[in-house]
């Protein structure tokens, strides 16, 4: 954002809340740079959380999370829904027991009770959007039987062990 | 969205609605482009609409509005929020008695019964996502005299009168 020069239009400050500017790499005026989850909570990789809209009077939030090149986030299942946009990369994600690619302004819709996993490439971050009821439960992790059924699928196993394109 | 080429990681197909790829010129795959409203129903010029994301189990719609150069938005208010981010281009948005230049990636946080408007620049189009509660009350329009005392701050004038940069 800047002046815009002509008739007075005022300069956006920081401190209002109501726009914030987007700064540089992937950062937001007055928006703090999170973990993703508590540390030894569940299996994840290089990968930082930011919340844009949290407001009571939603009933979502608007949440964009990066992964770092080769890093990756947790695999995991939960009743509640994932609207996804990709904003900055390129990387596969897993759905169910298929793996895709995905790039930026790609929409991934992921269903309740569906395994998910995102990677980023060894080369590049990969930031998203994430669009999530503010109300939500606990995600589940797979059990050994669970994730072994998973990797039955060549494409879903050399996903799981980081095999990058 | 492409194939990955190793592993047998299989090309997305199109019908698969939990994933739209990005096409060219900010169109998505399986998601139509409709009007922005119904024709006369509103002030407006040149503006289009795509539902990203409208799923019943979601609190929150995601849409993407794409503003043609010189085009804007209705000037309305409601009781619903809006939560927008820039997508493409450059323009300025009317917040309550404030103008804004606002530019790809910045974050609008619409309270309610806040007046507001966005504008694309005469030179380039001006596209935005908007999260809103899928259950939301109707717009009102500004009555002449609310546009009178709009329009007693001459940035606001002038924005209301198409003055691009």
């Amino acid at each position: 954002m800047a002046d815009s020069g002509d008739h007075g239009v005022p300069k956006l400050q920081a401190s209002i809340e109501a726009l914030r500017a987007f700064a540089e790499n992937f950062r937001w005026a007055n928006v703090d740079l999170l973990a993703y989850k508590e540390e030894g909570s569940a299996p994840f990789a290089g990968i930082t959380r930011q919340i844009l809209f949290a407001d009571p009077l939603l009933g979502c939030e608007l949440r964009y999370f990066e992964i770092a090149p080769g890093g990756h986030s947790t695999l995991e299942r939960h009743e509640h829904v994932h609207a996804v946009m990709i904003l900055r990369g390129e990387g596969r994600c897993l759905l169910g027991g298929r793996v895709s690619v995905v790039g930026r302004h790609d929409l991934v819709h992921i269903p309740p009770m569906t395994w998910h996993q995102f990677r980023a490439d060894a080369g590049q971050a990969l930031g998203f959007l994430c669009m999530v009821n503010a109300k939500r439960d606990k995600p589940q992790l797979p059990s050994e039987a669970e994730l072994a059924a998973l990797r039955t699928d060549a494409a879903v196993a050399a996903f799981l062990d980081g095999h990058t394109r």
